[in-house]
Protein backbone atom coordinates (compact mmCIF):
# COMPACT_ATOMS: atom_id res chain seq x y z
CA UNK A 1 0.00 0.00 0.00
CA UNK A 2 1.20 3.69 -0.96
CA UNK A 3 -1.03 6.87 0.85
CA UNK A 4 -1.11 9.63 -1.39
CA UNK A 5 -1.34 12.58 0.66
CA UNK A 6 -4.29 13.94 -0.54
CA UNK A 7 -6.24 11.45 1.86
CA UNK A 8 -4.55 13.76 4.66
CA UNK A 9 -4.41 17.04 3.06
CA UNK A 10 -5.61 18.99 5.37
CA UNK A 11 -4.10 17.44 8.82
CA UNK A 12 -0.30 16.24 7.47
CA UNK A 13 2.61 17.71 6.12
CA UNK A 14 4.73 15.73 3.66
CA UNK A 15 7.01 15.21 6.69
CA UNK A 16 4.16 14.27 8.84
CA UNK A 17 3.03 12.04 5.77
CA UNK A 18 6.27 10.14 5.56
CA UNK A 19 6.54 9.87 9.87
CA UNK A 20 3.45 8.31 9.74
CA UNK A 21 3.81 6.16 7.26
CA UNK A 22 6.60 4.66 8.35
CA UNK A 23 4.86 4.41 12.09
CA UNK A 24 1.61 2.23 10.28
CA UNK A 25 3.36 0.10 8.30
CA UNK A 26 3.17 1.58 4.79
CA UNK A 27 5.12 1.01 2.08
CA UNK A 28 5.08 4.16 0.00
CA UNK A 29 4.51 7.33 -0.51
CA UNK A 30 2.66 9.65 -3.39
CA UNK A 31 3.10 13.30 -2.39
CA UNK A 32 1.28 16.17 -4.56
CA UNK A 33 3.61 19.13 -5.03
CA UNK A 34 2.53 21.62 -2.91
CA UNK A 35 3.37 19.51 0.02
CA UNK A 36 6.05 18.53 -1.58
CA UNK A 37 7.18 22.50 -2.62
CA UNK A 38 5.91 23.11 1.37
CA UNK A 39 9.12 20.72 2.56
CA UNK A 40 11.44 21.71 -0.24
CA UNK A 41 12.38 18.66 -3.18
CA UNK A 42 15.79 17.90 -1.94
CA UNK A 43 15.03 17.72 1.75
CA UNK A 44 11.91 15.23 0.79
CA UNK A 45 13.67 13.02 -1.03
CA UNK A 46 16.11 12.16 1.85
CA UNK A 47 13.73 11.74 4.01
CA UNK A 48 11.70 9.85 1.91
CA UNK A 49 14.94 7.59 1.20
CA UNK A 50 15.79 7.78 4.97
CA UNK A 51 12.24 6.15 5.83
CA UNK A 52 12.87 3.69 3.51
CA UNK A 53 9.56 4.40 1.26
CA UNK A 54 8.79 3.42 -2.10
CA UNK A 55 7.18 6.69 -4.20
CA UNK A 56 4.38 4.90 -6.25
CA UNK A 57 3.92 8.74 -8.34
CA UNK A 58 4.12 12.33 -7.95
CA UNK A 59 0.67 14.12 -7.90
CA UNK A 60 0.72 15.87 -10.41
CA UNK A 61 1.24 17.04 -14.19
CA UNK A 62 -1.08 18.25 -17.11
CA UNK A 63 -3.25 20.33 -17.34
CA UNK A 64 -2.47 21.60 -20.57
CA UNK A 65 -5.28 23.13 -22.20
CA UNK A 66 -5.09 26.68 -22.11
CA UNK A 67 -6.52 29.68 -24.59
CA UNK A 68 -3.35 30.97 -26.04
CA UNK A 69 0.11 29.77 -26.29
CA UNK A 70 1.51 31.36 -23.71
CA UNK A 71 -0.61 29.47 -21.71
CA UNK A 72 0.15 26.33 -23.62
CA UNK A 73 4.14 27.09 -23.16
CA UNK A 74 3.65 27.92 -19.19
CA UNK A 75 1.91 24.75 -19.24
CA UNK A 76 4.57 22.67 -20.73
CA UNK A 77 7.59 24.16 -18.73
CA UNK A 78 5.96 23.51 -15.13
CA UNK A 79 5.36 20.07 -16.60
CA UNK A 80 8.99 19.67 -16.99
CA UNK A 81 10.08 21.17 -13.68
CA UNK A 82 7.33 18.48 -12.42
CA UNK A 83 9.55 15.22 -14.05
CA UNK A 84 12.42 16.75 -12.77
CA UNK A 85 10.90 16.80 -9.16
CA UNK A 86 9.63 13.42 -9.63
CA UNK A 87 12.92 12.27 -10.71
CA UNK A 88 14.90 14.18 -8.37
CA UNK A 89 12.47 12.10 -5.44
CA UNK A 90 12.49 8.82 -7.12
CA UNK A 91 8.81 8.86 -7.98
CA UNK A 92 7.87 5.34 -10.19
CA UNK A 93 5.85 7.98 -12.31
CA UNK A 94 4.65 11.57 -13.14
CA UNK A 95 0.81 11.75 -13.12
CA UNK A 96 -0.33 13.24 -15.46
CA UNK A 97 -4.42 15.11 -14.52
CA UNK A 98 -4.46 16.25 -17.77
CA UNK A 99 -6.34 19.30 -18.04
CA UNK A 100 -10.05 20.24 -19.47
CA UNK A 101 -11.73 23.40 -21.80
CA UNK A 102 -9.75 25.96 -21.74
CA UNK A 103 -11.48 29.25 -20.31
CA UNK A 104 -14.69 30.17 -22.88
CA UNK A 105 -13.93 27.62 -24.96
CA UNK A 106 -16.98 24.70 -25.58
CA UNK A 107 -14.62 22.58 -27.94
CA UNK A 108 -13.50 19.37 -26.05
CA UNK A 109 -12.23 17.97 -29.57
CA UNK A 110 -9.64 20.74 -29.44
CA UNK A 111 -8.97 20.69 -25.65
CA UNK A 112 -7.70 16.73 -26.45
CA UNK A 113 -5.88 17.52 -28.98
CA UNK A 114 -4.03 20.17 -26.76
CA UNK A 115 -3.58 17.11 -24.45
CA UNK A 116 -2.17 15.12 -26.76
CA UNK A 117 0.22 17.94 -28.12
CA UNK A 118 1.28 18.89 -24.64
CA UNK A 119 2.35 15.79 -23.60
CA UNK A 120 4.30 15.29 -26.87
CA UNK A 121 6.33 18.53 -26.00
CA UNK A 122 6.66 17.23 -21.98
CA UNK A 123 8.17 13.91 -23.67
CA UNK A 124 11.06 15.14 -25.15
CA UNK A 125 11.86 16.11 -21.62
CA UNK A 126 10.58 12.94 -19.76
CA UNK A 127 12.53 10.14 -21.79
CA UNK A 128 15.70 12.42 -21.09
CA UNK A 129 15.13 12.15 -17.65
CA UNK A 130 13.70 8.67 -17.40
CA UNK A 131 10.80 9.28 -15.83
CA UNK A 132 7.61 7.61 -17.07
CA UNK A 133 4.37 10.26 -17.32
CA UNK A 134 0.69 8.46 -16.37
CA UNK A 135 -2.22 9.67 -18.23
CA UNK A 136 -4.85 9.58 -15.59
CA UNK A 137 -8.60 9.47 -16.85
CA UNK A 138 -10.49 11.36 -14.67
CA UNK A 139 -14.31 10.96 -14.32
CA UNK A 140 -16.82 11.83 -17.13
CA UNK A 141 -18.07 14.34 -14.18
CA UNK A 142 -14.43 16.32 -14.13
CA UNK A 143 -14.60 16.67 -18.38
CA UNK A 144 -15.02 20.36 -18.47
CA UNK A 145 -12.86 21.31 -15.36
CA UNK A 146 -9.81 18.98 -14.57
CA UNK A 147 -9.39 16.47 -17.64
CA UNK A 148 -11.36 16.00 -20.86
CA UNK A 149 -9.44 11.87 -21.09
CA UNK A 150 -12.27 10.29 -19.11
CA UNK A 151 -12.01 6.71 -20.17
CA UNK A 152 -9.42 4.51 -20.32
CA UNK A 153 -9.70 3.45 -23.85
CA UNK A 154 -9.49 7.29 -24.42
CA UNK A 155 -6.21 7.07 -22.25
CA UNK A 156 -4.65 4.24 -24.34
CA UNK A 157 -5.29 5.16 -27.45
CA UNK A 158 -3.15 8.43 -26.47
CA UNK A 159 -0.63 6.20 -25.59
CA UNK A 160 -0.20 4.11 -29.08
CA UNK A 161 -0.48 7.60 -31.04
CA UNK A 162 2.62 9.17 -28.32
CA UNK A 163 4.90 6.48 -27.70
CA UNK A 164 7.32 5.30 -25.40
CA UNK A 165 7.54 6.66 -22.35
CA UNK A 166 3.91 7.50 -21.21
CA UNK A 167 1.60 5.00 -19.72
CA UNK A 168 -1.89 4.87 -17.84
CA UNK A 169 -3.01 5.24 -13.91
CA UNK A 170 -5.84 3.35 -13.23
CA UNK A 171 -8.06 5.01 -10.63
CA UNK A 172 -10.85 3.00 -9.35
CA UNK A 173 -13.15 5.68 -8.46
CA UNK A 174 -13.11 7.33 -11.79
CA UNK A 175 -13.19 4.46 -13.96
CA UNK A 176 -15.18 1.88 -11.84
CA UNK A 177 -18.71 2.52 -14.19
CA UNK A 178 -17.00 1.97 -17.43
CA UNK A 179 -18.46 -1.61 -19.07
CA UNK A 180 -14.91 -1.51 -21.18
CA UNK A 181 -12.76 -1.48 -18.06
CA UNK A 182 -11.91 -5.54 -17.93
CA UNK A 183 -11.04 -5.20 -21.46
CA UNK A 184 -9.05 -1.50 -21.44
CA UNK A 185 -7.12 -3.10 -18.43
CA UNK A 186 -6.11 -5.81 -19.97
CA UNK A 187 -4.61 -3.76 -22.85
CA UNK A 188 -2.86 -1.41 -21.09
CA UNK A 189 -1.18 -4.70 -19.29
CA UNK A 190 -0.29 -6.10 -22.55
CA UNK A 191 1.33 -2.88 -23.24
CA UNK A 192 3.11 -2.80 -20.21
CA UNK A 193 1.82 0.56 -19.37
CA UNK A 194 -0.21 0.30 -15.94
CA UNK A 195 1.95 2.66 -14.07
CA UNK A 196 -0.25 3.30 -11.41
CA UNK A 197 -3.42 1.74 -9.19
CA UNK A 198 -5.69 4.33 -7.05
CA UNK A 199 -8.32 3.12 -4.70
CA UNK A 200 -10.93 4.77 -2.77
CA UNK A 201 -14.72 4.54 -3.26
CA UNK A 202 -18.08 6.00 -4.61
CA UNK A 203 -20.26 6.51 -2.13
CA UNK A 204 -24.24 6.92 -2.45
CA UNK A 205 -25.26 9.26 -2.27
CA UNK A 206 -22.19 11.39 -3.90
CA UNK A 207 -22.96 14.85 -2.13
CA UNK A 208 -20.18 16.79 -4.16
CA UNK A 209 -18.14 16.84 -7.27
CA UNK A 210 -14.67 16.88 -6.02
CA UNK A 211 -14.50 15.89 -2.14
CA UNK A 212 -16.92 13.73 -1.60
CA UNK A 213 -14.65 10.26 -1.99
CA UNK A 214 -14.88 7.08 0.06
CA UNK A 215 -12.77 4.97 2.20
CA UNK A 216 -12.35 1.53 0.54
CA UNK A 217 -15.27 -0.68 1.63
CA UNK A 218 -17.53 2.04 2.62
CA UNK A 219 -19.25 2.31 -1.00
CA UNK A 220 -20.29 0.41 -4.32
CA UNK A 221 -17.44 -0.64 -6.34
CA UNK A 222 -16.26 -3.91 -6.50
CA UNK A 223 -12.74 -3.26 -5.64
CA UNK A 224 -10.85 -7.03 -5.80
CA UNK A 225 -12.39 -7.58 -9.09
CA UNK A 226 -10.83 -4.86 -10.48
CA UNK A 227 -7.67 -5.07 -8.46
CA UNK A 228 -7.71 -8.74 -9.84
CA UNK A 229 -8.27 -7.26 -13.58
CA UNK A 230 -5.19 -5.08 -12.60
CA UNK A 231 -2.99 -7.66 -11.44
CA UNK A 232 -3.96 -10.08 -14.09
CA UNK A 233 -2.64 -7.72 -16.46
CA UNK A 234 0.25 -8.19 -14.82
CA UNK A 235 0.62 -4.57 -12.63
CA UNK A 236 3.02 -5.33 -9.48
CA UNK A 237 3.00 -2.35 -8.11
CA UNK A 238 1.50 -0.53 -4.86
CA UNK A 239 -1.66 0.31 -4.42
CA UNK A 240 -2.10 3.81 -3.69
CA UNK A 241 -4.99 4.97 -1.52
CA UNK A 242 -6.30 8.53 -2.04
CA UNK A 243 -9.23 9.59 -0.64
CA UNK A 244 -10.93 13.67 -0.73
CA UNK A 245 -13.36 13.70 1.90
CA UNK A 246 -13.75 17.10 2.97
CA UNK A 247 -16.71 16.42 5.46
CA UNK A 248 -15.47 13.54 7.09
CA UNK A 249 -11.83 12.02 6.74
CA UNK A 250 -10.34 15.19 6.57
CA UNK A 251 -11.40 16.04 9.79
CA UNK A 252 -10.54 12.74 11.67
CA UNK A 253 -7.07 12.56 13.40
CA UNK A 254 -4.44 11.26 10.29
CA UNK A 255 -3.77 8.23 12.67
CA UNK A 256 -7.00 7.01 12.94
CA UNK A 257 -7.24 7.63 8.96
CA UNK A 258 -3.87 6.04 8.25
CA UNK A 259 -5.01 2.73 10.86
CA UNK A 260 -8.05 2.44 9.06
CA UNK A 261 -6.68 2.72 5.55
CA UNK A 262 -4.34 -0.27 6.58
CA UNK A 263 -6.79 -2.04 7.94
CA UNK A 264 -9.61 -1.52 4.56
CA UNK A 265 -6.55 -2.49 2.62
CA UNK A 266 -6.22 -5.76 4.15
CA UNK A 267 -9.93 -6.69 4.09
CA UNK A 268 -11.64 -5.02 1.18
CA UNK A 269 -9.59 -4.52 -1.68
CA UNK B 1 -39.48 22.45 -28.82
CA UNK B 2 -41.05 20.31 -26.05
CA UNK B 3 -40.76 21.21 -22.36
CA UNK B 4 -40.37 18.33 -20.56
CA UNK B 5 -42.29 19.09 -16.95
CA UNK B 6 -38.82 18.68 -14.60
CA UNK B 7 -37.97 22.33 -16.09
CA UNK B 8 -40.96 24.11 -14.04
CA UNK B 9 -41.17 20.98 -11.69
CA UNK B 10 -41.56 23.10 -8.25
CA UNK B 11 -43.63 25.75 -10.05
CA UNK B 12 -46.28 24.57 -12.31
CA UNK B 13 -48.99 21.35 -12.60
CA UNK B 14 -49.26 19.86 -15.63
CA UNK B 15 -52.22 21.89 -16.08
CA UNK B 16 -50.41 24.70 -16.08
CA UNK B 17 -47.70 23.63 -17.67
CA UNK B 18 -49.99 22.63 -20.21
CA UNK B 19 -51.56 25.95 -20.59
CA UNK B 20 -47.85 27.68 -20.25
CA UNK B 21 -46.92 26.00 -23.35
CA UNK B 22 -49.93 27.64 -25.13
CA UNK B 23 -49.04 30.95 -24.23
CA UNK B 24 -45.39 30.63 -25.30
CA UNK B 25 -45.89 29.24 -28.26
CA UNK B 26 -44.33 25.64 -27.44
CA UNK B 27 -45.32 23.09 -29.43
CA UNK B 28 -44.95 20.00 -27.48
CA UNK B 29 -44.54 18.51 -23.87
CA UNK B 30 -42.71 15.77 -22.05
CA UNK B 31 -44.69 15.07 -18.57
CA UNK B 32 -43.31 13.30 -15.36
CA UNK B 33 -45.51 10.51 -14.28
CA UNK B 34 -46.23 12.41 -10.71
CA UNK B 35 -47.67 15.16 -12.43
CA UNK B 36 -49.37 13.16 -14.61
CA UNK B 37 -50.58 10.93 -11.74
CA UNK B 38 -52.23 14.07 -9.85
CA UNK B 39 -53.80 15.69 -13.44
CA UNK B 40 -55.22 12.33 -14.28
CA UNK B 41 -53.90 10.34 -17.57
CA UNK B 42 -57.56 10.80 -18.93
CA UNK B 43 -58.01 14.25 -18.33
CA UNK B 44 -54.09 14.74 -19.24
CA UNK B 45 -55.13 13.65 -22.55
CA UNK B 46 -57.51 15.83 -23.51
CA UNK B 47 -56.34 18.78 -22.38
CA UNK B 48 -52.90 18.38 -24.01
CA UNK B 49 -54.91 17.20 -26.83
CA UNK B 50 -57.73 20.15 -26.87
CA UNK B 51 -53.89 22.73 -26.84
CA UNK B 52 -52.28 20.52 -30.01
CA UNK B 53 -49.51 19.61 -28.10
CA UNK B 54 -47.39 16.88 -29.59
CA UNK B 55 -45.98 14.22 -26.39
CA UNK B 56 -42.08 13.90 -27.14
CA UNK B 57 -42.26 11.75 -24.66
CA UNK B 58 -43.43 10.52 -20.66
CA UNK B 59 -40.82 10.31 -17.76
CA UNK B 60 -40.15 7.89 -16.83
CA UNK B 61 -39.70 3.96 -17.03
CA UNK B 62 -37.49 1.95 -16.17
CA UNK B 63 -35.43 1.08 -12.65
CA UNK B 64 -35.20 -2.23 -13.46
CA UNK B 65 -32.67 -3.93 -10.89
CA UNK B 66 -33.58 -5.00 -7.82
CA UNK B 67 -32.80 -7.04 -4.60
CA UNK B 68 -35.16 -9.76 -4.99
CA UNK B 69 -37.68 -11.20 -7.66
CA UNK B 70 -40.54 -9.82 -6.26
CA UNK B 71 -38.48 -6.57 -6.70
CA UNK B 72 -37.82 -7.26 -10.38
CA UNK B 73 -41.57 -8.39 -10.48
CA UNK B 74 -42.65 -5.15 -9.39
CA UNK B 75 -41.12 -3.19 -11.45
CA UNK B 76 -41.96 -4.77 -14.30
CA UNK B 77 -46.09 -4.09 -13.92
CA UNK B 78 -44.77 -0.31 -13.04
CA UNK B 79 -43.34 -0.06 -16.51
CA UNK B 80 -46.08 -2.08 -17.95
CA UNK B 81 -48.51 0.65 -16.25
CA UNK B 82 -45.98 3.50 -17.85
CA UNK B 83 -46.23 1.97 -21.29
CA UNK B 84 -50.47 2.40 -20.81
CA UNK B 85 -50.28 5.86 -19.59
CA UNK B 86 -47.67 6.69 -22.73
CA UNK B 87 -50.24 5.67 -24.77
CA UNK B 88 -52.93 7.49 -23.91
CA UNK B 89 -51.42 10.43 -23.88
CA UNK B 90 -50.14 9.77 -27.21
CA UNK B 91 -46.64 9.99 -26.29
CA UNK B 92 -43.73 9.28 -28.94
CA UNK B 93 -42.06 7.34 -26.57
CA UNK B 94 -41.43 6.10 -23.02
CA UNK B 95 -38.42 7.66 -21.27
CA UNK B 96 -36.76 4.19 -19.78
CA UNK B 97 -34.25 5.53 -16.76
CA UNK B 98 -33.04 1.92 -16.10
CA UNK B 99 -31.83 2.06 -12.63
CA UNK B 100 -28.72 1.28 -10.40
CA UNK B 101 -27.20 -1.00 -8.31
CA UNK B 102 -30.49 -2.77 -6.68
CA UNK B 103 -29.58 -1.75 -2.66
CA UNK B 104 -26.41 -3.63 -1.01
CA UNK B 105 -24.86 -4.60 -4.22
CA UNK B 106 -21.92 -4.05 -6.14
CA UNK B 107 -22.49 -6.09 -9.23
CA UNK B 108 -22.90 -3.94 -12.09
CA UNK B 109 -22.38 -6.22 -14.80
CA UNK B 110 -25.54 -8.11 -13.15
CA UNK B 111 -27.43 -5.06 -12.65
CA UNK B 112 -27.04 -4.54 -16.70
CA UNK B 113 -28.13 -7.79 -17.16
CA UNK B 114 -30.95 -6.89 -14.87
CA UNK B 115 -31.70 -3.73 -16.80
CA UNK B 116 -31.57 -5.87 -20.19
CA UNK B 117 -34.00 -8.91 -19.11
CA UNK B 118 -36.40 -5.99 -17.42
CA UNK B 119 -36.38 -4.49 -20.79
CA UNK B 120 -37.20 -7.33 -22.68
CA UNK B 121 -40.01 -8.19 -20.44
CA UNK B 122 -41.77 -5.03 -20.99
CA UNK B 123 -41.49 -5.16 -24.77
CA UNK B 124 -43.93 -7.99 -24.94
CA UNK B 125 -46.60 -5.40 -23.24
CA UNK B 126 -45.28 -2.92 -25.20
CA UNK B 127 -44.93 -3.72 -28.45
CA UNK B 128 -48.89 -4.52 -28.88
CA UNK B 129 -49.35 -1.23 -27.60
CA UNK B 130 -47.63 -0.08 -30.50
CA UNK B 131 -45.27 2.25 -28.01
CA UNK B 132 -41.31 2.52 -28.33
CA UNK B 133 -39.29 2.07 -25.40
CA UNK B 134 -36.42 4.96 -25.27
CA UNK B 135 -33.41 4.07 -23.14
CA UNK B 136 -32.02 6.68 -21.98
CA UNK B 137 -28.12 6.76 -20.60
CA UNK B 138 -27.01 8.75 -18.24
CA UNK B 139 -24.21 10.03 -17.01
CA UNK B 140 -21.55 7.73 -15.19
CA UNK B 141 -21.90 9.88 -11.84
CA UNK B 142 -25.45 7.99 -11.86
CA UNK B 143 -24.00 4.91 -12.56
CA UNK B 144 -24.95 3.48 -8.68
CA UNK B 145 -28.23 4.69 -7.89
CA UNK B 146 -30.55 5.83 -11.13
CA UNK B 147 -28.98 4.16 -14.23
CA UNK B 148 -26.08 1.98 -15.24
CA UNK B 149 -26.80 2.11 -19.23
CA UNK B 150 -23.92 5.37 -19.20
CA UNK B 151 -23.04 5.45 -22.59
CA UNK B 152 -24.88 5.70 -26.15
CA UNK B 153 -23.02 2.66 -27.42
CA UNK B 154 -24.23 0.88 -24.34
CA UNK B 155 -27.77 1.84 -25.62
CA UNK B 156 -27.23 1.00 -29.04
CA UNK B 157 -25.74 -2.55 -27.94
CA UNK B 158 -28.88 -3.14 -25.78
CA UNK B 159 -30.93 -2.04 -28.82
CA UNK B 160 -29.16 -4.74 -30.83
CA UNK B 161 -29.69 -7.41 -28.30
CA UNK B 162 -33.34 -6.49 -27.93
CA UNK B 163 -35.10 -5.72 -31.30
CA UNK B 164 -37.84 -3.91 -32.39
CA UNK B 165 -39.76 -1.50 -30.43
CA UNK B 166 -36.82 -0.09 -28.45
CA UNK B 167 -34.66 2.96 -29.40
CA UNK B 168 -32.65 5.61 -27.32
CA UNK B 169 -33.12 8.93 -25.89
CA UNK B 170 -30.05 11.33 -26.75
CA UNK B 171 -29.81 13.94 -23.68
CA UNK B 172 -26.67 15.74 -24.45
CA UNK B 173 -26.43 16.02 -20.47
CA UNK B 174 -25.22 12.89 -19.80
CA UNK B 175 -23.36 12.41 -23.20
CA UNK B 176 -21.52 15.52 -24.22
CA UNK B 177 -18.33 14.31 -22.90
CA UNK B 178 -18.18 11.07 -24.72
CA UNK B 179 -15.38 10.67 -27.64
CA UNK B 180 -17.48 8.28 -29.68
CA UNK B 181 -20.33 10.61 -29.62
CA UNK B 182 -20.42 11.54 -33.08
CA UNK B 183 -20.09 8.02 -34.36
CA UNK B 184 -22.67 6.24 -31.80
CA UNK B 185 -25.56 9.03 -32.59
CA UNK B 186 -24.82 7.94 -36.24
CA UNK B 187 -25.20 4.55 -35.82
CA UNK B 188 -28.07 5.32 -33.78
CA UNK B 189 -29.68 7.24 -36.62
CA UNK B 190 -29.02 4.86 -39.17
CA UNK B 191 -31.12 2.05 -37.50
CA UNK B 192 -33.99 5.08 -37.69
CA UNK B 193 -33.58 4.24 -32.88
CA UNK B 194 -33.18 8.04 -31.84
CA UNK B 195 -36.62 8.08 -30.41
CA UNK B 196 -35.79 11.58 -28.12
CA UNK B 197 -33.38 14.30 -27.56
CA UNK B 198 -33.22 16.54 -24.58
CA UNK B 199 -31.11 19.25 -24.18
CA UNK B 200 -30.15 21.45 -21.35
CA UNK B 201 -26.23 22.69 -20.39
CA UNK B 202 -23.32 21.24 -17.97
CA UNK B 203 -22.38 24.49 -15.63
CA UNK B 204 -18.37 25.11 -15.06
CA UNK B 205 -19.01 24.76 -11.42
CA UNK B 206 -21.58 22.25 -10.97
CA UNK B 207 -22.60 22.53 -7.69
CA UNK B 208 -24.71 19.39 -6.88
CA UNK B 209 -25.27 15.57 -8.99
CA UNK B 210 -28.73 15.74 -9.66
CA UNK B 211 -30.02 19.54 -9.22
CA UNK B 212 -27.82 21.88 -10.90
CA UNK B 213 -28.36 21.57 -14.43
CA UNK B 214 -28.11 24.50 -16.52
CA UNK B 215 -30.01 26.67 -19.11
CA UNK B 216 -29.10 26.06 -22.38
CA UNK B 217 -25.94 28.85 -23.15
CA UNK B 218 -25.05 28.95 -19.63
CA UNK B 219 -22.57 26.26 -19.44
CA UNK B 220 -19.92 24.77 -21.86
CA UNK B 221 -22.25 22.12 -23.74
CA UNK B 222 -21.30 22.65 -27.84
CA UNK B 223 -24.94 22.55 -28.73
CA UNK B 224 -25.52 23.20 -31.66
CA UNK B 225 -22.87 20.56 -33.22
CA UNK B 226 -24.37 17.93 -31.14
CA UNK B 227 -27.60 18.96 -32.63
CA UNK B 228 -26.08 19.03 -36.09
CA UNK B 229 -24.99 15.18 -36.08
CA UNK B 230 -28.19 14.47 -33.99
CA UNK B 231 -30.21 15.75 -37.23
CA UNK B 232 -27.33 14.88 -39.28
CA UNK B 233 -28.65 11.20 -38.35
CA UNK B 234 -32.22 11.79 -39.43
CA UNK B 235 -34.01 12.82 -35.76
CA UNK B 236 -36.60 15.15 -37.21
CA UNK B 237 -38.58 14.91 -33.48
CA UNK B 238 -38.70 17.95 -31.24
CA UNK B 239 -35.85 19.22 -29.00
CA UNK B 240 -37.34 18.97 -25.15
CA UNK B 241 -35.56 21.27 -22.13
CA UNK B 242 -35.14 19.49 -19.67
CA UNK B 243 -33.19 21.31 -16.61
CA UNK B 244 -33.19 20.28 -12.93
CA UNK B 245 -32.24 23.27 -11.02
CA UNK B 246 -32.93 23.28 -7.46
CA UNK B 247 -31.49 26.87 -6.45
CA UNK B 248 -31.64 29.09 -9.77
CA UNK B 249 -34.79 27.64 -12.28
CA UNK B 250 -36.84 26.45 -9.56
CA UNK B 251 -36.72 29.37 -7.92
CA UNK B 252 -37.82 31.43 -10.90
CA UNK B 253 -41.42 32.88 -11.77
CA UNK B 254 -42.45 29.73 -14.16
CA UNK B 255 -43.30 32.27 -17.25
CA UNK B 256 -39.69 33.70 -17.39
CA UNK B 257 -38.26 30.07 -17.37
CA UNK B 258 -40.28 29.57 -20.05
CA UNK B 259 -39.54 32.59 -22.01
CA UNK B 260 -36.14 32.01 -21.54
CA UNK B 261 -35.89 28.83 -22.85
CA UNK B 262 -37.62 29.79 -25.98
CA UNK B 263 -35.21 32.34 -26.65
CA UNK B 264 -32.58 30.44 -25.73
CA UNK B 265 -33.72 27.70 -27.77
CA UNK B 266 -33.87 30.42 -30.68
CA UNK B 267 -30.27 31.67 -30.39
CA UNK B 268 -27.92 28.97 -28.90
CA UNK B 269 -29.57 25.58 -29.81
Amino acid sequence: MSLNTATVSRQWSLEECIAGCERHGIGGIAPWRDKLADCGTAKAARLIKDAGLTVSGLCRGGMYPAADAAGRAAAIDDNRQAVDDAAEIGAACLILVVGGLPQGSKDIADARAQVRDGIAATLEHSRKAGMPLAIEPLHPMYAADRACVNTLKQANDLCEALGAGVGVAVDIYHLWWDPALEGEIARAGAAGRILAFHVCDWLVPTTDLLLDRGMMGDGVIDIPRIRGWVEAAGFDGLCEVEIFSANNWWTRDADEVLRTCVERHRTVV
